[in-house]
């Protein structure tokens, strides 16, 4: 018999609106009257910010300085990189006023900007002509520099966190004197990526080179990190531009060579966006809800005081008291503990399954039955919701450090596991066919993920094969063997193997 | 005789002209291509994230979550607070149009929005559109939200950090059951900014109230923190808004009471903004460029090798190595010490002056000398910056925290020395006019600031004063001695004391 589920629909019964359903259950976010743009609410805009946290001390560690760009970009100044707003000018919102005038009693638009401005959809070209102007000479170079920033790419099938109109992110902008050393920096902080990934948000990411198809507007070369989650469609979660000399060209952003030649700049840029909060969800989420490694947890802990009777009161509190002050002076990976008491009046049952679906990795109860035998009732994220631990004080305060190392290392074995079995090295159109498109449906979930292909196809192939099947390759990994085998598509020898894969 | 000053126009020759030169030589903040937007560069930014992180922790400490709200405002929710509407219209940046299109080869706005787009100018209508979904009973309340956004206000006169189109802010907005208590949330804000402002910025400011005539558009109360900077102007560096019903008949934010009616709530808004970095410069930096205060400086101590011969650099370096270990162990104000090696190439009085102009706290300087002495050179931006002070290690190490601390303390007794001095009571319109408009312009420096007035004017009196002196009233300070007096400017018998002052 089936365990009623926090969350209905299940998983395997429709994951979109599953996803949804998660998102509601655990107050993350929600709609907003603006099509497309999503309100972060509280919990998820901690979960946003312990990621924000993280990562603005690796990339600082790795010399990046933060600075903040204008939100707005002259028209013409998009259109310098041909292919760049070729890209975006479909989803560009484009302010033309500024300000609002009253006529016939209702405001309408009023002063026309003489040049209107693109809201940034990204920000190359603005953060590339003040490159032109802070670098002189070599010795300015390598500049990095980062910005946390909203951005807009106006959407017509909003998703919340995985597709929204506006949304925020980071992003790196590098400039380098030679073609090697920008390719450098955009392969390091792809890894630097990689390494957040894995070491907060448990996710095992293939990182790999997009295809010219797929490529960033404007780029030389995309690198990207591919995470497959449980419908096994891949999400694109981060990703880094080598933008060779096109926006330096587009820009003007030259140096004086130690030789003392003008040259123009080698430049680079990469971002990760509150779509990783969607990649979290949908990677580590299961059918009561939201599931929150130790790591990334705004709150990793929470004390469920169970007073039925307000004669049990000032024990139960007492007890709840002592646990917190004993729980703030732990750490787990370098930080203290994050530990908080509900103290709600209501119904034990309902705060506990109100913490099963925000995600909380340690629940523990303490009511009248606990101090009286000295107990407390410990649940963990990863187990049933209704299972529960009878640990003394002493015990779990002693091993909460563990568990919770644990816990995360849980969460990462089982996204890995996951990825591995979803991953098939394929070598014929049929069994592709078959992988993506089975026609046994009494095992869909054994189906789908990434396809290991060996590839020697064009932009043309992939546009087909798009076309009948709704695939396309998710990246040519960047750990790969030597080329061999046929490619199944053209029939020509592989020039290297891809992973295709549906995407987000 | 005269120093030569390393910022030139001293803040006595041409203050504003002083301001720019300041931002400049610290590399803070520069205007970019888009009128009225200011890109904030490295060591600008660096400081805005100091004031960031204490601010929200602060802020999270009083009770508050952080949440995102969307960039942009249906244009009829802007209008559906009359007085709300009217204060911003003039100054709303619009968006018509959601993509580009090519026309006669050259890119224009393509498909328009059904309806106008604002970019937010501040987010009381959209905030208060998710409250009226978010309350439902009196058990929601009260609601605390707080919002770290960019806001859009178009500027004909911009100036950087003080005035500019975009700028970054937060933003609280809470919701409560009564008036008293939303009142009462309104003044806790603001001396939670009171006290931000006084322990972190050394900024001692006026708080008060602000007349109708000032008022933010759409609120019953206005409460202000008023700073007056070396031109013994006024900024307002920080407003906290009692909003009464306002908003919630507007939004329809209405809540079930306990004694079972519908009733509406009561909101606030409290907020400051980037312009804390302009503030800050104009309180504190002196002729030679920037000085902060060590509890918002981004490097709090400066270590210059000078290195002049090749065989000096390993005895030099490991000195400075040893000397930043050392460092790293100690805190100050509850945090690790912020120390850098500045170990660029460049000539060690250039290295100096640079850090003079960027107002970093202690500068420390090691040569063979200072090597072959055991010594110091120690270097104060509170002292002229030529002086130096020769101590050991162990006991530069061992005051260290007690040097910032004096410092901080320094910066404070200065600056509430000026505001007291600046600050005088007037009773007569002729000393009123003296004050603001000497006759005798020998001594200018002695004159302008705070004049304090028995008060017991209109909006239309203001009006007048301000179109004939060019002052305002920046605040009804909460502070006050019982009434008594006569208005010098209506005769009556004065309500309370106000004061007046020129404002940024």
């Amino acid at each position: 018999m089936t365990e009623r589920t926090a969350i209905s629909p299940t998983r395997q019964e429709d994951f979109p609106e599953w996803y949804q359903q998660v998102i509601a259950a655990a107050d993350l976010a929600e709609n907003s009257e603006v099509r497309g743009c999503m309100i972060i609410k509280p919990w998820g805009y901690a979960i946003w910010e312990r990621m924000q946290r993280e990562l603005d001390r690796r990339i600082k560690a790795a010399g990046h300085q933060n600075a903040y760009f204008p939100l707005f970009i002259p028209l013409s100044f998009l259109e310098k990189e041909a292919e760049h707003v070729e890209g975006f000018a479909k989803e560009c919102a484009v302010v033309t006023h500024h300000r609002l005038e009253a006529k016939e009693g209702r405001l309408v638009p009023g002063a026309p900007l003489a040049e209107p401005l693109v809201v940034r959809p990204t920000s190359e070209t603005i953060i590339g002509a003040a490159f032109a102007r802070w670098i002189q000479s070599y010795r300015d170079l390598p500049l990095r520099i980062n910005q946390w920033a909203n951005v807009v790419r106006w959407e017509l099938r909003p998703r919340l966190f995985l597709r929204t109109s506006e949304f925020l992110w980071q992003e790196g902008h590098t400039a380098h004197q030679s073609a090697e050393e920008a390719e450098a920096e955009a392969l390091r902080m792809l890894r630097l990526y990689e390494g957040f990934l894995r070491e907060m948000l448990a996710l095992p990411a293939m990182a790999g080179e997009k295809t010219p198809r797929e490529r960033f507007p404007g780029a030389v070369r995309t690198l990207t990190l591919e995470v497959l989650v449980q419908d096994r469609k891949a999400i694109q979660a981060g990703t880094s531009h080598f933008l060779g000399q096109n926006f330096a060209r587009a820009n003007g952003i030259t140096f004086l060579s130690p030789e003392g030649h003008q040259e123009h700049a080698w430049t680079t840029s990469w971002g990760v966006s509150t779509r990783l909060v969607g990649t979290l969800i949908m990677a580590h989420s299961d059918d009561n809800g939201l599931a929150l490694p130790p790591r990334v947890a705004p709150t990793q802990i929470i004390l469920l005081p169970l007073i039925r009777k307000e004669e049990e009161r000032a024990a139960v509190e007492a007890a709840c008291g002592r646990l917190l002050a004993e729980l703030s002076e732990k750490s787990y990976a370098g930080e203290p503990l994050r530990v908080e008491i509900d103290a709600r009046p209501l119904a034990g049952g309902a705060k506990n399954w109100e913490w099963v679906k925000k995600g909380v990795p340690l629940r523990v109860e303490i009511g009248p039955r606990e101090v009286a035998a000295g107990t407390l009732s410990v649940s963990r994220r990863d187990w049933s919701p209704r299972e529960r631990l009878a640990l003394s004080e002493q015990q779990f305060v002693a091993n909460v450090e563990q568990t919770l190392a644990e816990m995360q290392q849980g969460f990462w074995e089982r996204a890995l596991a996951f990825q591995k079995s979803h991953t098939r090295r394929i070598g014929s159109r049929e069994e592709f066919l078959e992988f993506f498109t089975p026609k046994d449906s009494e095992n869909p979930e054994i189906h789908g993920g990434f396809a290991e292909v060996p590839w020697a196809g064009d932009t043309a192939l992939e546009d087909k094969i798009h076309e009948e099947q709704k695939v396309t390759i998710r990246c040519i990994p960047l750990e790969q063997e030597p080329a061999s085998g046929t490619c199944p598509f053209s029939g020509r020898p592989a020039k290297h193997r891809v992973l295709f894969g549906k995407a987000y």
